[in-house]
């Protein structure tokens, strides 16, 4: 287990790469925590909960919604949890989001820790405090940013995630390569997500980097001013396309960095889309959706990154380089 | 208008005594700010509602629940409100609770203001940052602790306000003095409800000083690990009746600072439970009351200011100078 301590603000939060769920004793108390994880993960892990309060939610996107709030806050009443607890979520983005949520509110905030099972999770999903829950077809309406008090990776818990999980992952491996690291960018060009799951090594590597990438973006602006909104690329048009469509994050973000790269060629010096296109394409990911405009463009008018008439997009200068650019909202309806 | 400005670690707050609610023009944009309020204060107010975006909820502390900010929520969607927006509480403690609550995570965090119309609101609960909503019976189980950018004072809005809620006041005043000021609590001793009224410098004297008094524990704590905890007086036993009970919140308290400064009498070296009961009683305020142990023991063990098997109990060891005291709750079983 390698620890890791990062500050952000007045928040410490240690990360644990190469650990083993096992450790999780070391970091919370059994009697004063409660895990709280989705069926599919608790099946596929079940002995590793013994022992735990633990707290199995439905799976999938459609289950972070306040009225899962509303619930797992019974179930905290019910177990006695006061100030001195902690909630650590087990599972990915849809658990951690919630966990991260709910130990925000509950008696005004208790401790959080996070133990990622997905890909997405671990590079993306459990770093930098942002959580919250859906409304309706708005993706993360309601929630904050606080940071968990710590992040235990273990990457045996990878061996159960299944075909589409691996791609949802990449997703955001290939945004934070096209955003930050062009060097990353070429490894992936020649790397392929059979090749990674076969290499476990590379695999931890490529994950912890990931996670590093993130977090120092994060650090650099943790309530959203600037260079952190670089980390939306994709997702203007992809979280406007998920709820309303049959996509997984993934697929939703790919389709929406795809458009963005476009839009970079026809507004920056950028070159590179098909290049984008290509490596997406090379992980299994899609690129290009029909989808009804008049149906996508008033939930992007309620993005949360919209201000006033224009929606901030976050385009490409070239690979390894991005900037934020408003664009009004007419425009964008010309160009979808 | 008299502007004094606090920092609370990283969030500014300003304060505007001496206002009036004719200045909100001056502190948010009316386009892009919504006023949270109650039918009462706008039934009362309407005409200064005009030309603001407004939200007019129930009123009542039965209304500061989950369903009540899942309305205000659909609402602020559509309004079209962005990360550009302010929401304004107007109104008592339940406003500002829900209005602080709402701007906390509606977008993970808009900027949020308070124009307190309560004489408990202006000392009391728009200072410092505590927000939330109750679950069952158990009293802001669900919040965060986040400050407003502004308070402002228009001590013209108390026209309106009901006997009763003058009295929630005076037992939150009564607190501060018998905590941390016995100065204040001589003066209180030659007063009244009725003086205060009438004499409008005195009382805009008095508001101002509780507005600083509390202020100045939470700057010294705003996340209570100490000295903010004194600021519970009175509430531990006072919220565990609150809700069960057709207690007012001042009633409630009232009745708890009495059982807790005979409590302090057997415990500490305070002698003055007379005093403080004489004072309460002056007010207007109850002091006694016959309520089923069995009905309040289980929700004080579930108070969140309960760790472990005890209870944190703030008692009195002098008129003006309080502690913490961990209480087990067996013993406190005997006690009520």
């Amino acid at each position: 287990m390698i620890k890791k301590t990062f500050r952000f603000g007045t928040a410490i939060v240690d990360y644990y790469f190469a650990g083993s769920f096992a450790q999780l004793k070391e970091l919370a108390d059994v009697m004063t925590t409660v895990l709280l994880t989705d069926e599919h993960v608790f099946a596929a892990h079940e002995r590793r909960f013994k022992g735990w309060n633990s707290i199995v939610l439905k799976p999938g996107e459609a289950y972070k919604i306040q009225a899962t709030v509303d619930s797992v806050i019974g179930r905290l009443v019910e177990l006695g949890a006061d100030r001195k607890w902690t909630i650590v979520g087990v599972g990915g983005g849809v658990i951690t989001d919630l966990a991260g949520y709910i130990a925000a509110i509950y008696l005004r905030g208790i401790r959080c820790g996070f133990v990622p099972t997905t890909l997405l999770a671990l590079v993306d999903a459990s770093i930098g405090g942002k959580n919250g829950i859906d409304v309706g077809p708005y993706k993360n309406m309601v929630g904050t940013i606080r940071q968990p008090a710590f992040l235990l990776h273990d990457m045996t818990l990878l061996q159960s995630l299944p075909e589409a999980e691996w791609r949802n992952g990449f997703a955001e491996i290939i945004k934070h390569a096209a955003i930050r690291d062009a060097k990353m960018f070429r490894e992936l060009e020649v790397g392929s997500v059979d090749s990674y799951r076969k290499k476990k090594a590379a695999l931890a590597d490529l994950v912890q980097r990931n996670a590093l990438l993130k977090t120092k973006v994060v650090l650099a602006d943790e309530f959203e001013g600037g260079e952190r909104r670089l980390l939306n690329f994709g997702h203007t048009l992809g979280h406007a396309l998920e709820n309303q469509y049959e996509l997984s994050h993934g697929e939703a973000i790919s389709i929406g960095m795809a458009f963005a790269a476009k839009l970079s060629q026809q507004r920056t010096a950028f070159r590179s889309a098909a290049r984008l296109v290509g490596l997406l394409d090379r992980y299994g990911l899609p690129t290009l959706a029909t989808y009804n405009k008049d149906k996508v463009l008033p939930v992007l008018s309620r993005d949360k990154k919209k201000e006033g008439a224009s929606v901030h997009f976050v385009l490409l200068e070239r690979i390894g380089k991005a900037l934020v650019e408003p664009i009004p909202l007419n425009e964008l309806s010309d160009l979808l």
